[in-house]
């Protein structure tokens, strides 16, 4: 494709791009299409003649948008948000057209985006001690944390950071003799049986043990200092190694906030444990002062050694864009610097620019800073607080209608932009047995449709009960309006009545 | 931003994309400024207000472009090229506009690419026995294969997969039952001195021992199979498990290509290893029948366990696009499926669609396959090749010159489109040491300039001798002619012969 065929395709993506947004409140949000259509409607090999990209463009409609679910649709209320937008489009046009990594602003925008958010001083890249990097997803950045941290027990020590007011110094811990050598099989991370899923992924790989501690209803799934401390007390009698522990502010299921000042400080008296903060989803929120003390801001910068959010969930820009800010950079250069002759540069070599590839699993790198430069500026912290606070607004009225609907109940309080609620008729008696069938039902009526999606989810049992299904309903997209959350109340209402004839 | 904005900002974008293009020859290939520059000129936090994106786009030409190294320009010569392209440019922006991973059309690519490759059917997905995937990075692809096939250990067996002619049947191998407590330290990753640093970077985070095997010049620094076989020997007598090795074709030194025919029947009497072939650079060439045999895909198509190649060096999708393939996907899945309840839905359950989730590290992913759909089109099989075959008629143009030039030597033979050289004047006997300070000096010369950029890299010492600092100049990419290849060799003629002034 010559550069004049590039400007004529260019012009038509980015028209069919404003017409997909036009008549997006128009189609489905979900496909209609049979899983694996596609392989059916394709060629089995690739065509021996180049063909023209007018032909391209016209089946990447026909073909491909028809198995597209719209993430974007104002009727998508499932998972958690996962907002793209003109400007991310725009970003990744430039930086695709560069492929190059564009370590330079990386260090500005996350620093931008540290102040944003509230992050101690410390978190900064221009402090020259701690900083941030975008990370492709949540899974690289566990694996990073853990796999760094790891390699300082490789050499015999685990660097701990204890915090002295705001000023920040490291404390060598000596890992015994005995315990080296094997040290792998010793050590455990822990989380709680609400963090995400990716975090026992991360032990997998890493091999080694993930513990999910329990959480409890009445504490609102959260997990509890002192649930922290007697595990880690009991492990380390065992001989074992706490080496990680993954705290969460939002949780995938309830959006639930573990008590993260309280495990601070118990985690004083276990200094090999490096704690980690997921706030992949609420973190963003941070940006909105008067949330802070909820999300507990002061705990994480008190706390924290490293904390994550998704810029691509609820903030604004496109997947994939996790941040991840770590209190002291050394854990993760010291451990994943490998640097051969053949990547060495003047540069990097002086430390004049902060070369990522030392920080992240991976070699290479997209040019992500410019998305996040991108919509920082186009919104400014204005309009992005003005997003944040329209979802948050969105769940109040939707809040509202469930507490005004007598046959619904929320079953944790809502958090942020998530409600998770259950249909309970009030007409009878219900076991816990009869109300899970009967929301498993409404769940399968609401997932055969195709003018709503929301996500289903299970609480943990307790008292020797099954464990409660639930359905979750997640708002923040950025096109939702109130009248698509009314249609969509209206329509769980209308559904669980039939579900219930 | 609305959508006549981005209608605007869009056209503006493609045109300015359409500019660089053709300028590109113009500027220079390094980027002028100072490392750091960007910190002094941004602002340190976040605008309040939302800024005109007119205002952005200026900015990105004025402050973000000047930093940026063009690895399109046709004297970029470092490395290995790093191609982008019109298509990929139109993908990614169609791709970020609907935000979505585009699993249907991933099988039908990657099976595509396996068939544009010459890889045995067992690697395609439609055989739903092994498959490929489409990975941010080597990085993600290393962790993944290990943690994978290392959970197999966890279990107590270890899959392997013997070869019956065209047909493959997995062996279970019991782990003597000593040998699970504490496998992760008795585990061994084996690669060459010559295996790319990333698969270093695997073994640590995977908390296991990395092998380099010696590789000798007389050989051109391929990895032998006796040596293969005394290491696992070796290692097997003192309790250690061999449990992963990684042969290389076209290795980032000099383009080597390990003994992989003999390397695999060594590997029949170690039905531990896994065998994983990094064909990163090289494996793109495979589209080319004519160098099959050279880049020994009898070999893999016989015995590898996975095999993988970057689209995104020289295979004309943009960064990042890394192709795995597995012979046995069940390696993949039962290692990193961890399906929680909110993450289950109908068709992933069923088996209708491949979840590619449990194929990899991290949950969500890019739509990436659009891309490779788009390039594979617009091409087709006969434009792939004539691309790669114009790298390689450069690459001959300058071996030719090299070869006439008798005060310049190649240090291996041409590899492809890699040649790895080094000033050698014959006005007198130099020792190793002279010419590496010489070479170095060499380099530095080339190093400051902006006209033109190549990278060094030492071969591996021999005899006591010191390595060989040696120069790479490495073609392939799109815009690269034969003027620009002329204009390099007589640019380093030239300084060579201003640093032995």
């Amino acid at each position: 494709m010559d550069i004049e065929a590039f400007r004529k395709a260019g012009y038509q993506a980015v028209d069919a791009i404003c017409d997909y947004y036009t008549k997006i409140r128009e189609v489905p949000v979900n496909s209609t299409v049979e899983p694996g259509y596609l392989v059916k409607q394709l060629p089995d090999h690739a065509p021996v003649k180049g063909e023209d990209f007018s032909v391209i463009a016209r089946d990447f409609q026909e073909q491909i948008m028809p198995g597209i679910t719209h993430w974007q649709h104002p009727s998508f209320f499932a998972y958690f948000p996962s907002i793209t937008n003109f400007e991310s489009i725009l970003a990744d046009m430039y930086a695709t057209s560069v492929s190059n990594p564009g370590f330079n602003l990386e260090m500005v925008v996350m620093d931008w985006a540290a102040k944003l958010f509230g992050l101690d001083p410390v978190f900064h890249g221009n402090s020259g001690i701690g900083g941030g990097i975008i990370l492709d997803q949540v899974k690289e950045k566990n694996t990073t944390v853990n796999g760094s941290f790891e390699d300082d027990f490789a050499e015999g020590t685990g660097v701990t950071t204890g915090v002295d007011g705001a000023r920040v110094k490291a404390t060598q811990v000596i890992i015994p003799e005995e315990l080296r050598a094997d040290r792998t099989s010793k050590m455990v991370m822990y989380g709680s049986t609400q963090t995400h899923s990716i975090g026992k992924k991360a032990a997998i790989i890493l091999g080694m043990e993930f513990r999910a501690l329990p959480t409890y209803k009445k504490d609102q799934y959260a997990l509890r200092a002192d649930v922290v401390r007697e595990a880690l007390a009991e492990d380390s009698k065992k001989g074992l190694i706490p080496f990680m522990l993954i705290a969460t502010v939002g949780s995938t299921n309830t959006g639930t906030i573990d008590h993260i000042m309280a495990i601070g400080q118990v985690l004083q008296d276990f200094p090999t444990v490096f704690l980690h903060v997921d706030a992949a989803w609420a973190g963003v929120c941070m940006a909105l002062p008067e949330l802070r003390a909820q999300l507990q801001l002061d705990a994480i910068n008190k706390y924290a050694h490293s904390f994550s959010t998704n810029f691509h969930k609820w903030g604004l820009v496109a997947f994939d864009a996790t941040a991840l800010w770590v209190r002291d950079r050394e854990l993760l250069t010291s451990a994943l610097d490998v640097t051969p002759a053949y990547l060495r540069t003047a540069q990097g070599d002086a430390g004049a620019v902060i070369d990522y590839r030392n920080w992240q699993l991976a070699l290479g790198r997209r040019f992500r800073s410019l998305k996040v430069w991108f919509v920082l500026r186009s919104y400014g912290v204005e309009g992005y607080q003005k997003h944040l606070r329209g979802g948050l607004e969105m769940a109040d009225f939707l809040e509202k209608m469930i507490q005004d609907s007598p046959d619904f109940e929320l079953l944790v309080p809502k958090s942020l932009a998530l409600l998770v609620f259950r249909y309970h008729p009030q007409d009878r008696e219900y076991t816990q047995q009869e109300l899970n069938a009967l929301n498993q039902k409404l769940h399968a009526a609401l997932a055969s449709r195709h003018d709503i999606i929301l996500t289903q989810t299970v609480l943990p049992a307790e008292d020797g009960e099954e464990g409660t299904f639930c359905i979750r309903f997640s708002l923040g997209n950025a096109r939702t309006e109130k009248q698509d959350v009314e249609k969509g109340w209206d329509l769980v209402g209308k559904l669980a009545h039939d579900v219930t004839k």
